[in-house]
This record gives C-alpha cells, sequence and structure tokens, in this order.
C-alpha cells in the first residue's frame, strides 16, 4: 500500500497517482491533498496524527515550498513504515511517531538514478525544463517533483520493500538531514503554556499541552477566558465553548457544534496560557 | 466492498481509512466527506440516493453532531446492503430505498466488545480519553468515534458478512433507534407543497415534490414565480431559470448553468409551493 | 484501470463509482472532480497534461454544459488509451497527446442499446424522467448522463478492451465530432503572444507559450511588466514575481509561494504578450 499527502489541491495528485500506477501495482490511499499550502508544520502533524492508523506502508509526502531548491529527496524507515517525500523536516514527527532512533534510517535519493517519468503517449510533448548550470538532478521538471521524483521514488522504494532498502542504488544513507520537532508546552502542576498547533476542518483549536493537564479539572481559563473542561463536545449546549481532550491526546479549545478558533481567537502558532482560575495568578 | 461517507472534510477520513486497512481488505470507495456539516438530514438525502447504485457493499456513514454522548452505534442489514453509524436516524432513508421492512434488521454495537483500534507504531502515543465515570463505553476517544467506533464496527461487520451478522457477539439486535423520515410533500392536481431538501454543488434546489408533478406542464409557479417547465436544462437559455425533474426523480428549481437557489431565493428547509399558474389560487 | 474526472463537485462522482462498480471489476481512480465548471477547454488542458501519465487505461470524462440536449456521448480511442465523454470536444486535446490521428478513432454511443441503469435495491424508485417526444435516447435521467449514460458506457468499453471495441454493438463510428484545439501561441524571436489557459491551484497563470521561448533569458517582459526568469520558483525571493517553465512545458507567470495569477492580474483567456525588454518594442 501507498499513501499519499501533499498540499496539492487538484488536479495534480491524479499526475502523481498515474506515475505510482505506471510503476506499481499497490493500493493507493489518499491521506489528504488539501494541507494548508507549503506549511510544512501543519502536514507534519497530521501525518503524525493520521499515518500510524495505517498498516505498515510506502507514505509518500510532498509538501515542498522548496521545490527546485537543491533540497534532496529522502526516505526515512521507521519501524515497519516507509516515508518518502522532501528533507525539509515534513516526515520526522511521524517517523518519530512510528518508531524510536534505534530502529529508524535516513537515506538521501540520488535522483539522477531514478529512471525519468515519461508520458505513455506516441506523440513528442514539450519539455518541462530549462537548460541547467547544474545537469546533475536528471531530467525532472524544476516545479513538480511530485509527479518527477517523489513519486518515482515511492514506487521504487514500495516495489524494493522494507528489508530491500539498502541495496537500493537510487538509495545511500544521510550523512545529514532537516529535523522537525513540534514545539513542546510547558506544563505545571496548575499552568500549562504552549500554542495552537493547528486548526482542524470543524474550527477545533488543536494546542500542544497534553490532555492528561485536564485530568480532574472541571474548568479552566484559556487566554484568561474560562470555559468549562468536558468529556465530550456535547458537555456544553450547542454553540458554547469548552476545553477538551481531542482525538489525537491534546488539549483542545472547541466549541459545540461550532468553531472553536473563532470563538476564542486563535490560529495555528498563537500562545496559549491554560490555569486553573483562582488558583495560580489568574489576575482576571 | 466499503463505502465511506461523512462530514469530517479532511484529514480525519484517512485515519477511518487507515483503521479499515489495519482489518479488513475490502476495497474502500469514498463516497463524499464534504456533506454539510452535523446536518443528519442532508446527509440521509444524499445517501438514499447514491448508494443505491452501488453494488451489495458495507456503507460506513459518519455525520454525528452526538459523537460523545450516549447514542448508540447501530448497524442496519437492508436487503443486500449493510449500513453502519450513529443512531441518529441518518442511515434509515437509504435502508428504506434498498428494502422493504420485512428486509431490514437493525443492530445495536457493543462497544465495549470492539477490538480497540491501536496505531501501528512501537512507541507511546498520547492517550485520547479523560478518565469517565462511565466506563462502560471502552477506550474509544470521546470526539472521533470515526476512527475509534464506527470504522472498526464496519470492518467488523463487513467480515462476518451479511449472513454472518446474527453470529457476531459485537452485535444485538436494537429494541428501538432513532428513524428519521424525509418530509413528504402535499400534492394536488394542481399544487403541490413542498420543501427544499438540499441544494447540490450546481446550486440546483431539490424539492420533496415527486417529479410527475410536472408530467403534462409547461410552466408552473414557484412561490409565485412563473417560470418554464423543462426536459433539460438546455430547454432554457444560459442563465434563465425553470423547473425540472432531477435525476433523482423529484422537481428541482434551477438555472441553465447557473445557480437555483440563488436565483428562486431558496435554501434547504425552506417552503415550497408548486401551483399551475391561473388555475388554481395563484393571485399574483 | 478506469480514471474518472468531472466538475461534478460532491456526491454525485459516488453515484458514478456505484455504477461503474455494478458493471466492472476495474481498478477506479479519481482524477478530478472540482474542474472549473462546465468549463470545456480548462478540463481538456488538464486532461492533455495529466492522463498520460497514467498507464493504458479508460478514462470516463463528464463535463457536459451541453447535458439533456442532442449532443452525443461518444468513445475515442487514441494509442493504447480509450476516453469516454460528452461530444463538446473536450477529450480531443488528451487524445491528440496520446496518439497521433492514424492511431486514433472515433466512436458514437447509441444511447438506447446500453442497458438501463437500476438501482440494487428491491423497492420502487422515483422516475427520473418526464414524458420526452423523442423517446429515442432510453430510461436515462436528462440532467444526469454520468451516472446513466457516460458510466456505464465507460464500463462497457472497459470490459471490452481496446480490441474489442469494434465489435460492441453500442458503438458505431462517427461521422463527425467536435474537435477542440487549444488556442496555440505566435511566437517570434524575441516576442511570443499568447494567452493564459488556466489557473492552477497554487495561481501560477500557465500560457500556451512553449517554454523553449525561455531559453538563455535572464528577464522578459510580460504585458510590459519586467520579471525575472527562473529555473525554479526559489531563484526569487518568497513573495516575489517570475517566468519560468512550469511541469507542462509553458511558459507560466509565477510569484514563489504566492500567486501569479493575482500578482499580474491575469485569468484564463486573458491575452499575454512576451518580450525581451529594450530589444523588440517594449516601448514602456
Amino acid at each position: 500500500m501507498i499513501t499519499i499527502a501533499s498540499d496539492f489541491g487538484s488536479p495534480y495528485p491524479a499526475a502523481m497517482k498515474g506515475v505510482l500506477c505506471q510503476r506499481s501495482d499497490a493500493r493507493l490511499v489518499d491521506v489528504a491533498h488539501d494541507f494548508p499550502r507549503q506549511d510544512v508544520r501543519a502536514a507534519a502533524f497530521w501525518l503524525r496524527e493520521v499515518l500510524p492508523y495505517f498498516p505498515p506502508a510506502t507514505h509518500l509526502v510532498v509538501v515542498d515550498p522548496g521545490v527546485g531548491t537543491d533540497r534532496n529527496a529522502i526516505v526515512v524507515r521507521a519501524g515497519e513504515h516507509v516515508l518518502v517525500g522532501p528533507d525539509n523536516g515534513v516526515l520526522l514527527p511521524a517517523a518519530r511517531r512510528f518508531a524510536a532512533e534505534a530502529d529508524r534510517a535516513v537515506y538521501v535519493v540520488d535522483e539522477t538514478d531514478l529512471e525519468p517519468v515519461e508520458p505513455t503517449s506516441t506523440v513528442a510533448t514539450p519539455r518541462a525544463t530549462l537548460g541547467r548550470a547544474d545537469a546533475a538532478r536528471g531530467p525532472a521538471s524544476n516545479t513538480f517533483h511530485g509527479r518527477d521524483v517523489f513519486a518515482p521514488a515511492a514506487a521504487a522504494v514500495h516495489e524494493a520493500g522494507r528489508e530491500g532498502l539498502e541495496a537500493l542504488t537510487i538509495l545511500s544513507p544521510a550523512d545529514e538531514y532537516v529535523d522537525l520537532r513540534l514545539p513542546e508546552a510547558a506544563v505545571d502542576a496548575d499552568r500549562a503554556t504552549g500554542e495552537v498547533l493547528v486548526v482542524d476542518d470543524f474550527g477545533n483549536a488543536i494546542t500542544n499541552v497534553p490532555g492528561e493537564f485536564l485530568e480532574g479539572r472541571e474548568r479552566l481559563a484559556a487566554n484568561d477566558e474560562v470555559v468549562p473542561v468536558g468529556e465530550t463536545f456535547a458537555a456544553v449546549g450547542v454553540g458554547e465553548r469548552l476545553a477538551t481532550v481531542g482525538s489525537h491526546g491534546y488539549v483542545e479549545l472547541d466549541v459545540n457544534q461550532g468553531r472553536g478558533d473563532e470563538a476564542f481567537g486563535l490560529a495555528p502558532g498563537d500562545r496559549v496560557a491554560l490555569e486553573c482560575p483562582g488558583r495560580s495568578g489568574n489576575g482576571s
């Protein structure tokens, strides 16, 4: 199985699927193609939360604001899973969730060694490159490495299998690679300071404060606004605010059947201070 | 085959697909994940209209404004099809379309008996629940039953097969369940009073007035606005209004290559009175 | 393999998938269902650029502003690929990319000879047609030929196989059909005049000027605005404009990590004049 995730919208993912189907009979499953555009951190969060629910698979990920620069394409083996994508950190939070460091390995893809992507047509197609001073990268386009680099790499990796990665000539061990760690919250007994990692499609503001912080609490102040703690959205009336533990295990600031981000005035990256009102320094 | 429908947007459906793939080799087909959010009635309409075009399958449906409350997860066998989803009525219009009552059965899912959903990782993941007074529901999160309850139930049901449902220990016959009937129009010889059930992506306002009402008519008054009756959109000029019989068999108020909802000022739930002008009480 | 493309949004594509699954075990791959609504030219462009990356397949395409008129359903065999869709030209640019004329054939679908689409239910469903003066088209709805005509035709064509098309009784050679040629740019040594074919989801304004025009140039004037020519988006700073050769082989007017259409004030169909500043008539 090959899963596919990107910030491409439509219809570019279809070209990647075509290339994958040219080179592999693997089952293809779309994870998402509407990740926030060129937002490596948001994609890294979602992949970390969603990919571990899949059975062992090859995961193709293309969120790649540096397309066309000299950033590498990399492959990360992590436990029973293999991830393929740009070397900008997007794969690492998922890889750490899949397996401890001793069971992970990172490889660089030699793009010049990839079999070039060709249309399955019998007529000439326009050439998608300008001449380059540095010809070391082969015939890939400069703007669509999802189709020309990452999809063929994912197909090759998938066909080789997890055990066959070491023998793949297109891969060499990475001396270094871009790591990315999602920010962690500072948590005391009665106060936690973190930030909004992402806002989901429902408008739930998902923070990086571990859900355990809410254990045993009935209410708290989120950036000085006091709201109930609920086990479920339905713990409050429709349209009312609450703090709860979301399905990822983190504190979320939500509205029952409404948008928490709007009600709390929060966007990804915004700082969030959670306190037990009346106990530790909430002066409001 | 397992079809999947929800109002989850993205990327939550991918976690459900992962769980399904962990537990079944069934082919997965997305029906839609952009049903109007938490709108049980709209989802019930679309499922009734779309699911019967599939071959016999297991249909996983998660439109669930009551997630985390004590509403049950249910399974409905209807003819050769099996539906899995929340007990809020969303499955019933499709079930009635699939088969007459004698060929339907409704079961409640014992959530504590479901094999808990686990990530396929070798490292610890955050816990997605607060302690609960009522521990009878097992380790599911409180906010994402699509992943933790409905997907595993759908996989179990699919693997058991339609004939194996009775023997499944996670199921017991439902003593009662929430029914949902989409409203029916009142139709006389020359007047029909109904409502807009849904507006589709093209802006067509789909009513609950059976298409037979238009038989033999050349024009009618829809909420006092007189428009032609056309067999096809193209019966009127581009941008012009008409009434037609849509692909679901109901009267639609449309605009050729435009949005009927905006042109007629109609939204889901709005009342619609259709009359033959000059015959029955159209005073305008 | 059957690929599926439309401008249907959601959930109508699911009904087409259901019909295909009723009649074929083929693998289904979505290309896109959010093509610009009823925009035959934009769809024709995207299909020409994306479909050739798929292995030989049946390609079902429904962008059909003339649904319900007497336009035909057609089948185009082009090299190893087969396309199915409305006779409005949308299939032709892809067909010409797949194969030269000697290796193409166009057929008309006899709609009355298609096996009617039926729901897999055991209860009656509303009838989706008005009586027609011209009964020659069979029981298809007037507004959803994707479900009632094109999907069954695609399934029949796929099951027959490329070699079996001649023997299919539902097909007859097309005496004539609507051709569509995307406009071509006029290119001189230092000046190219063309237009914006489409704007992609990233906001890149994709013109019909072949990428070779940029070869050896460092900057140009696009509608009198001078911008650098870059091999990659990253050739300029974030938020800055450039001209580059996109992954389709045409000149694109882009912004690094931003929207080129907005920065250049361009929409599909707009005229674009590209000149080498100071050399050929750029008076600004």
